[in-house]
């Protein structure tokens, strides 16, 4: 039973890498720079999304899709700020795929977007083995999470183009050792980037803003890669 | 493809709770007390096992089975304890299941075990639909993952006998509003045991390791249920 499995499991990620590729295409027609954001539960995915919002609303126009296995509350908190989102809940699943990511497209007004920010599923495994036809991964570690995480999680590591280290405002209470974590991520991903960042202080925000205004000139501009 | 992959997925529960029921048979022949430790990434399970053997080696005699994704970051530090433990990697797997623990089973001296902690994948979705064969399952939440956690992984709080709210030394530097997360828990389980806990500063926990021993006793006694 178990080898039939994994052929399923093959083709369902074959037939999500091209319905992926059809979302990207989908985006770069309308010039959208779209970024997956994972983390563990409660690592701060909404309120990255939040601050985002607010630190960038005046230069890039931006929609949200809210992936959850059960509840609107982060789409209701994205909703209140006047952004266009919308909430997938996949019960029972643990990650978003391309084709939920089709349906919600359908639902945006894509003509209106420069930057498209997806919160996927509250999980460090699946998430980053299902392409949804984003440009850029960012992972997102809570403090709190520990330093050990690149060598138990390295696949979400490996494939990030950004890891934001989130929570550092409570550095001075924990035993985080910066030294040896930078070292094991980028000893996994060298090209990564990465920031600390408080969604509570704002620490930081400032450089990732900048990062992610750049990828979305970069995306406007005609000689731009598509990935 | 999805309604295939939904049958397969049944057959996969359906035959994981068939090895789930033997597993448990093995576990109450040996008078073996066995409980699933579930948390998101980082929550604080590793450090749990650590401080429960600590409290308890010398009133049970306490194995430990390790599931991570890569790594033996885990096993290593409970086996310096000179605790029998089995690390089992799911490379790309999100949770254990009973063919797993069949197996580690089958490397534990289950003759001088009184009490098995069982470490599962660290996330809050998949692990709680696949039993293992334990008796309890424990369901860890760390403080800085915020109070939302129930309405967003409603299952893993429905199904946990005992829920530990972890990092309480973090309390006074986090929005954490406890008796939000009080009421959504119970309200979806009304049953179930809660514990504050702090395994840095020790904290709560002999409340913890008293609920274990009674547990432990239970199981021991002719007329323990036996789930």
């Amino acid at each position: 039973m178990e080898v039939k499995v994994l052929t399923i499991q093959q083709d369902i990620l074959g037939a999500n890498e091209e319905k992926a590729k059809r979302n990207q295409e989908l985006l770069d027609e309308h010039g959208i720079l779209t970024v997956n954001i994972m983390s563990s539960p409660g690592a701060g995915k909404t309120s990255l999304i939040l601050n985002t919002i607010s630190k960038l609303r005046a230069e890039a126009r931006i929609a949200v899709i809210e992936g959850d296995v059960a509840s609107t509350v982060d789409a209701d908190k994205v909703g209140k700020l006047g952004i266009p989102v919308v909430q997938i809940n996949t019960p029972g699943g643990c990650h978003l795929d391309a084709n939920m990511i089709e349906n919600a497209l359908n639902n945006l007004p894509l003509n209106d977007v420069d930057l498209l920010l997806i919160e996927n599923v509250g999980n460090l495994i699946c998430p980053v083995e299902f392409a949804l036809g984003e440009h850029k991964k960012v992972m997102l570690l809570s403090l709190p999470e520990g330093d050990d995480k690149p060598y138990k999680y390295p696949l979400m590591f490996t494939e990030a183009d950004v890891v934001l280290i989130n929570k550092i405002d409570l550095l001075p209470y924990l035993d985080f050792n910066m030294t040896a974590f930078n070292s094991a991520v980028t000893g996994l991903n060298p090209a990564v980037k990465m920031y600390t960042i408080s969604c509570k202080t704002g620490d930081g925000l400032e450089a990732w803003c900048s990062w992610v205004l750049a990828e979305i000139a970069n995306r406007k501009s005609p000689h731009s890669p598509t990935t």
